[in-house]
């Protein structure tokens, strides 16, 4: 039997989605898995749409959840399961799911947001939340910037190189940055796929251009170089939250 | 020499502002003094404009700061005190005040604000700073009776009866419930003083209303008895915000 369950988290105390296989290392799937398997009353295998990174946000996120038995109703399995998982994770929604729907290789887009603070002092109601940078930001010229990622691009150098992917091109349907508060500036980004870290290098390069670094005909020749050096800073992991999936 | 400090701190973590003379007790105040001392190299009296209850927020607070001798300049102190502060204290502004200033005292009036988050499920990037309550609120019925809160009156009812205050008479200047987002509700109450759970227990008591417990006349009643057994329950602190203070 599978389950769809939609969550929203909060990531940063957590080693990112993935478990690890170290009881040690707290994981959102490991905490979900241990709730659900105490819910299920027997083992579960669940199945997130991605791998967020230590410290990344959630604030739509689907698994499937496959057991030999579930036999507690949809409806009432996120007050079950709200009432077991700790307060940073949130199930939204339970619903069946075909067998062949696929939580990963089913997901046709992404949506990321990204939240940079730009206020003069540090606000403590954004500290592990947004990004936060000392000098105010030009949204307006990172705007412009972030046009040239919109399309189907190699995207080599805007992937940690930490990464094994092999084919490293992926289509932006959507990419753009506006202020959102007086101090808060959101990059807003959709795609089909996202390589490592490719949200948070697209975000430090766009506040390179915002600092003068660079112009926006660099970022088409960083594009073009298929070279990771050639692009800008890994923004932190504290800005960065999965927006919106689509199936 | 004295100088005014503008703050703002997310109280979760905190006993309150008040320093309680046990060091095992984490307090803004008692936080704040450590770090001033470090920095003017002596001891430091630290006053501040209200006692904020354990896990209650401020967005803006204002303290006075007096020590033998502050070498360091009033535009430099906040870069100075962050880099020492812990994550959820920044101090936003520093400047020269006059001796016969008082931060408590010579405030004429403060704002409250209190977030209810009315979603189905629980928020994960809301838990203690809003409370959550199950059902959506009638936050059109709140904000009619939120009115009969305006104007001078003795609060004893909406105090708590742990409170040893004399005069329990208040003017309020202000007070309403609005949504500000899909399913957070605010209430916004502004007053030449508060009494101790004063904004809480009207919180609880408007909540009460827009679930059919009480009347907007009932307030009324509760407001001439005297009597803090028949006002309504006292929200939590999580949802509390200092949020601006005036001189």
């Amino acid at each position: 039997m599978k389950i769809l369950l939609e969550l929203s988290y909060k990531g940063s105390a957590y080693h990112g989605w993935q478990s690890q296989g170290n009881p040690g290392i707290k994981t959102v799937q490991g905490v979900l898995t241990a709730v659900c398997e105490r819910l299920v009353g027997g083992k579960c295998l669940i199945t997130g749409v991605s791998r967020t990174d230590a410290g990344v946000h959630a604030l739509q996120y689907f698994c499937t959840l496959e057991a030999d038995s579930i036999t507690i109703p949809c409806a009432s399995f996120p007050y079950a399961a709200n009432s077991l998982l700790p307060e940073d994770i949130t199930v939204l929604r339970a619903s069946e799911c075909d067998d062949d729907f696929h939580a990963r290789y089913s997901c046709i887009a992404k949506e990321y947001v990204y939240l940079i603070h730009d206020g003069e002092h540090r606000d403590p109601f954004l500290s592990d939340r947004a990004w936060h940078r000392l000098y105010r930001l030009d949204e307006k010229k990172m705007n412009e910037a972030a046009e040239v990622f919109i399309g189907s691009h190699d995207f080599t150098s805007f992937c940690s190189a930490a990464s094994d992917v092999g084919d490293k091109t992926r289509t932006v349907f959507s990419c753009s940055v506006k202020r959102r508060d007086d101090n808060l500036v959101e990059l807003r980004i959709k795609a089909n796929g996202f390589l490592y870290n490719m949200v948070r290098i697209i975000t430090g390069t766009l506040v390179g251009v915002s600092e003068g670094k660079y112009e926006k005909d660099d970022i088409v020749k960083m594009i073009g170089s298929k070279n990771r050096c050639l692009a800008g800073m890994t923004a932190p992991a504290c800005g960065l939250y999965l927006n919106r999936v689509f199936y």
